[in-house]
């Protein structure tokens, strides 16, 4: 309990690099926005595409507690093999928080089984991430809502599997609803999804955004439990058969 | 509404061919059994792992508002490009049923994005699944529990995402409990996976089982709906960004 | 199956005689407009506060396969011993759909077992109620949504019980929005909220709102089951205790 | 973060008081054995029936951070107002973890919207409490089941809503299984179910019980969250109407 969580950070960082606007935005590339607003109390490491094995290591992975990922431009570069052992490491108990168009993932794909598609529009529309889960842990210290004075939209249906718990809907102003905060357990990892951070806004500098991070990273940590045991098993009583 | 249902029976069909014992069972396929259990009152048809395409070709897919799916032996030859085709059926609506050892078929471990593993033992275990959602629609007809008299068992850690709907809890006599009636939806498509149906016993020809099956097909049909716009969206309303 | 589905409409029936605007939109009370709105494939019988037992006599609910609410004014002028017979009925199996205002009656917060409070606004919102579960029954018929001109706000946060399925939310052009179609089991009996209908508004003329509270008869239609048995129980297997 | 958790444990305190089998087993009541499994890290408070206002005053409720509740013979003894209270102190954050006979409580009937009946046998039966929920945190420490060698049996249908998350099912020796650890939230207030604890067992001396109980207060603590504002709200934007 007194260990610190150990956090990585993923981003695909293109856009930063190809893109003036985002560049003044997040100069050091959005994993490093994100990784300021975590601030001090997590043990925090980065990994971006362009690096050996896009920075996910088995080594990095096994010392990983949870996952963050952003990505968009490039979803299809992702190695499948690395999505595999990261897919492998939920299932084993690391936390995964999906940001934004990460959405559309392979991880994110391969874990929630649907196409996990969706409407969107970039157009400065208002969004407002109303709490329908107030005493949610991932809501703490949120009032009843955040608002954001320009993100892109994204807008139902959001083919998801239906979340286990859904902490966020969005208002838009252009006239759409958005499943924004929702949470998954898969095998014995956590996931959730959260829907704000378009990269041409400075939405990882806003801090109740920061926090809502802060507190899936809490909320998503691995319990330390052991394995369970699959395949053949003998009986536990006395069988007549 | 007055449209019979088309359901499609899918079974790899290989124990038949190569185990007497099995063969004695289910002397026309386990499909067979099924569809006798089915009745008169839907439309049936058989598709099994040697036939072209392994009878699931875009028409009869097109055709099918139920999909049932049998298979063990065989998952690994099921063709990943029909699979593709059966996920995409049922993200737009088609039912799916999956039976017994079908929970590490490709198709449901794609849908559920989990490994499906679980514990299992052949040494006649009494099996008693009862009822835990007496209102389900699945439940219909059916007393407190169903009892089968010897089955293979299924124990827990099932390693599935929780379910929308759990409609039935197996007791075996080794000790072992079993999530065994679970609904899910996926895309516009409702899935039902239901434990019991090992090779080497009667399960199919249990007139309750049958009664089970029947009724969700009746569940799993698909709605008439309009399918979702995913993609860019235009404002629906007047925005000063 | 053959048997057309029993509905009763019950409307506390007050607004109607009291405020000719209301009159005015709905001349032979709101009741007479949800069952207008059912067409000629139910049984309709309509049942209002004045009536004796508010019409809801041991016979009349023995009688009804769906129950219908609507209530505002005169939620505390429901009779305890009436609110307590609706809720045996539903435990038992018979289906209740309550309608806007009708979240404050003592029936859905019984049911619910939360203050069922929410925040709402009379000053001719649009409403736009997205469907965000495309695939189920109750959205059958639907696009991707339903539009209302005017109609009273409700927003976030609404304090029931995370739903078993979330069928629709509503955007409101004042700036909130709300967990619209919501279902429920409890006991046998199915139960769905839907928002819209406030007495000022023609809502209950709408056909897209006809066509919701019809998929949700039809949705929350009873099983034929047998009664769970609780209390004592002998041993099914035998004990060593 | 570093304030220790307060825990409230309310037992009915008749059982160990009239029946000597009980007394021994449970000398200063079954309170003071969960108190003790409770460890030194929890701010521990008693409170019994007999205590003015049942030892739940105002002020003791409003110093809770989480309520146990045991209690069996004399549900029917607890005044309806202090079940008002801990109810909405329950909304408004407190955590409620309810144990065995307690299904039955005023205060869990009242939340749950049900009747939770179900079906028991008090005959020495084997209880095995399986995990079915393995990255669940109250199932932190605990292997593949818990294991009981006598207990009271309890048996579905167990007529509650269907939980948010299960986390056990017990498998029992007579032949019944049972949903034996489910959470659920109720406003801003999360509650535990957790079926084991007949108090002619000497259940609550169990380590791994003792763990669960730990775990299920560590997790149903309250978030530190505003309360949500409910009634009439002014537009967040400008509105045509």
């Amino acid at each position: 309990m007194t260990q610190p969580i150990k956090v990585t950070i993923w981003n695909e960082y293109q856009h930063e690099k190809r893109n003036p606007k985002v560049a003044e935005i997040y100069p050091n590339g959005i994993h490093s926005a994100i990784g300021d607003g975590l601030g001090s109390s997590f043990v925090v490491r980065h990994a971006t595409l362009d690096m050996p094995e896009h920075g996910l290591t088995e080594e990095v992975l096994n010392d990983t507690d949870v996952l963050l990922w952003w990505g968009h431009l490039a979803h299809g570069d992702v190695d499948d093999a690395i999505v595999e052992r990261v897919y492998n490491r939920v299932l084993r108990g690391m936390g995964l928080i999906v940001l934004h168009s990460g959405h559309f993932s392979k991880i994110f794909k391969k874990l929630m089984g649907t196409s996990c598609d969706l409407k969107w529009r970039e157009a400065n529309d208002k969004e407002r991430l109303w709490v329908v889960a107030p005493g949610h842990p991932i809501a703490e210290g949120i009032g009843e809502y955040i608002e954001l004075e320009a993100e892109e939209m994204y807008g139902e249906h959001f083919d998801i599997p239906q979340p286990d718990e859904l902490v966020f809907v969005s208002w838009f102003s252009g006239g759409e609803v958005f499943r924004s905060g929702c949470t998954y357990t898969r095998g014995q990892g956590k996931i959730f999804y959260f829907r704000p951070g378009h990269e041409t806004y400075p939405t990882y500098h806003n801090e109740q955004i920061q926090r809502v991070i802060r507190n899936a990273v809490e909320w998503a940590k691995p319990s330390t439990r052991s394995y369970p045991a699959y395949g053949h098993a003998q009986p536990l009583e006395p069988l007549n058969g």
